[in-house]
């Protein structure tokens, strides 16, 4: 507390992210980044960026990046915005779209950042909760809101809200902005992207981070309706008119181009998966069924933070969140085989009578 | 407009970088960037970064960037903030510091991203008039107030306001916080850090874009007492976890450690502006006393506005403000001694009668 700080400061509840560890020969399945490094194109194309030119400033409206994303999802560049991060670009959403008298609706168990910027702007929030099945059920949303915004697939569910309950949605919910955030979409979703030509009030948010294994270079972007960009751009105008650095825009903007590197790495996520989710199960776990690089995962009778404990002891780093209904999950990110299978050895060890 | 938006959006008068020309061979005089690259060792070791382990999230704290702040201006790592790029340190700084009830005083000539900032989050605010020397006299700012920002060098001038005046007006502004925007302090100027140890209320911000050459890597950062840290770190852990990339952390902290190279480039920018001003008053310009890597100068019978057209026919981009007071004055970033010498005879050649 300090006298110095803006009143709402005081108020913060900050985001904590997933622990990024100094130390190494951990084995790291809590934070969902990408088993697989990125494209070698694009890390041939990131070493050419460390250059003279970086001297200048980049391109303040990331052009060539926007061009890449709109030509690669067959959209218009007007629809297009880019970030510093999806979280940069959520930000902007819930200052420029989502602030408004009527409260906005997100589920109870979802993504930890969305009550914090509500925190940040003072919007004022209304949390569903998700069904007995852990799944989002768009139905029980109230129609009078000031927005509505969920993960598609959820986090840290890793469930999947079909495209058609999302239509049945805008069908109904034409008054407010609908914003699907679809950071894990690529894991085996489909995306909302091809809502867009049809509700003007639907925004679809994705990241480089996740399938395009760029956490490390900070890039997201938004997909929607012109006039819904325009409005984050005149968020983006007022607050840092450069978010994306030299490599960010080319690195990015180069990843849409191996579009073979990328389905390999997604199917190779997707397959360790599946057998990731056989060896939990016969490890007496419940499994919710994952449409993302990760697993939620409840052993039948121990206790998931003691789990979590004893596979750091182990060098194996997952993800426990503390609230009520989900403090018996372990939230697992999809690794190499091998890292999987260390992961099931380990838990293997602990469960043993 | 749209009725999407969050009502603030309707309100923002967005800024406007200079331009970003996509045509190569201009002689781009117009954003003050650095005429020389970043120090050879800073791109070897960027081009480093171009690795497997951009699938991973960069240290959310920039912990090693900080290390290195706090090591090169001798002062507690917990003084140190770091953002991408010091427009985002200053948002944050107007969020977290800036927004009280009375209102923030900053010069009615500045830097023109602040009005804007004071839109995004409603912040009152009262300009105070540079003196006819378009000087910013400190002694003039009232004692009544929510918070003082300014640069200095201020910007579009370039003068120097000395560190005794900010002194001065810390001694008797106790109450509320004061902003030292240092952009272009290494060019000729004397930073208010070493004031930090001594006044609980003074934030220093710099950036890696002017003097460290890095402008395409985005990164600045603020130093000050820890609770005015804290507080901008409360802000940007509400906003975004990992504002700066892999590249971003690593290229900053190595460009502090070439400490030769980094004096080689201030002290050519000095010694050509020098150069540049006498020739400018040759021509007619009267010139103000620059301490930054830009000059600010008006002729003594043509219109600024005109000049700048003239010159962009020639391919040199240089910057003009519409503002009423200085809309008669050029700002011309100091090039290298050959762009200054093109642009030298460039203005000769309109100036001829």
């Amino acid at each position: 507390m300090s006298q110095f700080w803006s009143p709402i400061v005081h108020a913060l509840t900050p985001y904590v992210p997933g622990e990024q560890p100094k130390v190494s020969n951990l084995i790291k399945l809590n934070t969902n980044e990408n088993p697989y490094g990125p494209s070698p194109k694009v890390l041939e194309l990131l070493k050419k960026q460390s250059s003279d030119a970086l001297r200048l400033y980049p391109d303040p409206n990331a052009t060539e990046l926007k061009e890449a994303i709109a030509k690669y999802y067959n959209v218009d560049i007007e629809t297009v915005f880019v970030g510093n991060g999806s979280d940069e670009v959520l930000a902007h959403t819930f200052a420029g779209l989502l602030k408004k008298e009527k409260p906005l609706l997100f589920p109870d168990i979802s993504y930890s950042f969305y009550p914090v910027y509500c925190g940040l702007y003072e919007i004022e929030y209304e949390q569903i909760p998700l069904n007995d099945q852990l799944e989002i059920d768009l139905k029980t949303y109230p129609s009078t809101n000031g927005g509505i915004i969920f993960p598609n697939p959820n986090a840290p569910t890793g469930r999947l809200t079909p495209l058609s309950q999302i239509e049945n949605l805008l069908q109904i919910n034409c008054q407010s902005v609908v914003v699907v955030d679809e950071a894990y979409i690529d894991f085996g979703g489909e995306s909302a992207i091809s809502l867009v030509d049809k509700y003007p009030n639907l925004l679809v948010i994705q990241t480089f981070s996740k399938s395009r294994s760029l956490a490390g270079l900070r890039v997201g972007f938004a997909i929607g309706n012109p006039e819904l960009i325009e409005g984050l751009e005149r968020i983006k105008n007022s607050f840092n008119s450069y978010p994306l650095d030299r490599f960010a825009i080319k690195g990015a903007a180069a990843s849409l181009e191996d579009e073979a590197y990328f389905k390999v790495c997604c199917q190779r996520v997707i397959s360790t998966r599946t057998k990731l989710t056989n060896q939990l199960t016969a490890l007496n776990f419940t499994v919710l069924p994952s449409s993302a690089n990760f697993v939620f995962a409840q052993h039948a009778s121990k206790d998931a933070a003691d789990l979590a404990s004893q596979l750091r002891e182990k060098s194996i780093i997952v993800r426990h969140f503390k609230q009520d209904r989900i403090r018996n999950y372990l939230r697992i990110s999809i690794g190499t085989d091998n890292e999987c299978e260390q992961l099931a050895s380990a838990l293997d060890e602990i469960l043993k009578p």
